[in-house]
């Protein structure tokens, strides 16, 4: 990835902890010799599965059963996972944000699944459309599948979905007895405001499918994700379709390690840091294009979601940027049908603060020339 | 796992490296820092695709290109993988041997596929078998979507198969345009006799699938496996199903920084001890089993598979083997339909040697008072 990569929500190299990991990687692999010969299991290294429950405790104040949690591949794999479970192979519907994660969309189209979309605001799902969104597919004698959401942190729109809200949410999938899967990646990589509940934790019902993963607090390339259910027939019915031998114990063990006594100092330590890089951004934005465009201001996350000028031809945009080595995400990529508005997706997590500035100052000679030339 | 466990495939824990590796482990986090805050990309960390490709140079003599191996969570993410890019949802026949890894076979039953077992004997998939299933499916107007086959340390029958036969098997595979994949996760635990080439390397045409792993020569907990293929466009229809986001780049960095320069060391050392184990289950089965049972004497692998005398109830001998704390895997969840003969199959690569002589004995008083009591 070169300086002014915004395209990937990475984290954050410069808050790595290189030299506690290091040590924390050598001690695990001394202690937990006999059990890397071992097979996992389906749920994976028990000490980073009671972590993760400690996690949840701690944010969410419930407590889950570490039985009742499985590792996975990233939280990519659960979001693959969950799908390939409950859905049928024929007829399957899912029903998510209009805009939306890429990654889901397109692990969704690649296993045959029809998408519903629908629109978002500042606040996330917006719940009257989700009402109409599951009255329509009544009328047609289907219901969806489930109904996949990012209520926090919203990934591309970095929204967060306010309680009342997620509790019409709540009552809406109830009445129509559909499942909800709640994709909670970003939950810890919070900056200023109020925390709102997890949709899991405003829920007694049997109903609930949670993500979460390590791969926005602590780092993508330990793969480590985690999934539970809220009954225990479905969470059986989701890790019996995996196949998979087990999650990695090499990198849970690891990562339980290192994290073990400094989960919440570590996520500290790396969203003081992360925003500093947002406020970077946002200034940089303020500064170089204030005048044509805007773009939300997300209280958590790595992502700031730019409205263009109306017209702009972002594929025009795109290949001016990277000649200029800037990259970001083009917003149809997380659209449901591919289409929506001139948006892009700008990632703040790896790039250094002075190049962040002038990777916006570039990113902005990209899109006045391209506004000022002919198509 | 207790000292009597039999059941697992799991490797040897007294030739674990565990200080060079953990040496290996805080090295790696030091060098791949930027790495491991980045996504994988859908093939894995290139250190260590690079490394299998050496592996795969210096076993078969064939030049893999890195960019044509993907790595995957252990070889069973493989081995689901190339059966969900390779079947349609409906109709999906996969030829195998009759006796298979019990992985596999769960597997693929659960993804719905319909599994045509062919008979083998001492030197694997019987080829007129083969060609008389395959005969048998086009009669029905019916192919199958691929033919998976375990040619060397079969799991769990121990057998290899020899060259000719391979050329055999390709032959047959040929006639009938029909993809191989080849699952060879044994292929470096190897005691004695002569190594026979893997089937890719006897084949140049376009339909092989090539899988292997580390988790019989390193570690299962590394979870790490790889795939190929004889063709770019079966390569990517593979790897474009995989919606994981990625290997463990952790994991794999770490286990290329330790095999790195010394894998064919590491290997030998392992399987020294192995052939050591081995030695001592087929000494042991001989002085307590002798006269009552026959086994196979595999040159390599991790497993003997036993054939108890006729009518006996594996089950009772499983309940009671239990109660003296020793545990196998029985042979019907090696039988693609889950029948077959009186048969077990059991794993040395755990237990300590002591263990072993102490572990077969036991059995043996379970299998005579099983044999000797009323049903």
């Amino acid at each position: 990835m070169g300086p002014f990569d915004f395209s990937t929500g990475t984290t954050n190299p410069e808050t790595f902890p290189t030299e506690e990991l290091a040590a924390a990687a050598a001690r695990t692999v001394r202690k937990h010799a006999v059990e890397l010969n071992t097979y996992p299991g389906s749920l994976g290294h028990e000490g980073l599965r009671r972590l993760m429950a400690q996690r949840e405790f701690d944010r969410e104040g419930v407590r889950l059963d570490p039985e009742r949690i499985a590792l996975t591949n990233g939280s990519m794999q659960a979001v693959t996972l969950v799908a390939e479970a409950l859905c049928e192979g024929r007829d399957d519907v899912v029903v998510m944000e209009e805009y939306c994660y890429s990654g889901t969309i397109s692990a969704y189209q690649g296993l045959g699944i029809e998408l519903v979309g629908v629109p978002v605001d500042g606040r996330g799902m917006r719940t009257d459309a989700l009402q109409s969104a599951l009255e329509g597919l009544r009328d047609e004698g289907r219901s969806p599948r489930f109904i996949y959401v990012l209520a926090t942190y919203q990934n591309p729109t970095g929204s967060v979905m306010p309680r009342e809200r997620r509790l019409e949410l709540l009552r809406i999938a109830r009445a129509h007895r559909c499942i909800v899967v709640e994709d909670n990646c970003y939950a810890d990589v919070h900056y200023e405001g109020e925390k709102v509940p997890a949709l899991y934790a405003l829920d007694d019902g049997p109903r609930q499918v949670y993500l979460c993963s390590l791969s926005k607090i602590f780092a993508p390339g330990v793969r480590l994700g985690y999934l539970t259910a809220s009954s225990a027939e479905l969470f059986e019915r989701i890790v019996e379709r995996r196949h998979d031998a087990g999650p990695n114990t090499l990198a849970a063990a690891i990562s339980a390690e290192y994290l073990g006594d400094r989960l919440w100092e570590h996520v500290e330590t790396a969203n003081r840091a992360l925003k500093a890089k947002r406020d970077a951004m946002l200034l940089a934005l303020e500064s170089e294009l204030g005048n044509t465009c805007s773009w939300s201001h997300p209280p958590g996350g790595l992502f700031i979601w730019v409205r263009l000028p109306d017209g702009s031809d972002v594929e025009r945009i795109e290949a001016a940027a990277a000649e200029r080595e800037v990259s970001f995400s083009r917003g149809t990529l997380f659209h449901v049908h591919g289409g929506g508005g001139p948006y892009i997706r700008l990632a703040f997590g790896f790039s250094r603060i002075p190049d962040i500035h002038e990777g916006i100052a570039r990113l902005a000679r990209s899109i006045e020339e391209t506004g000022r030339e002919p198509a």
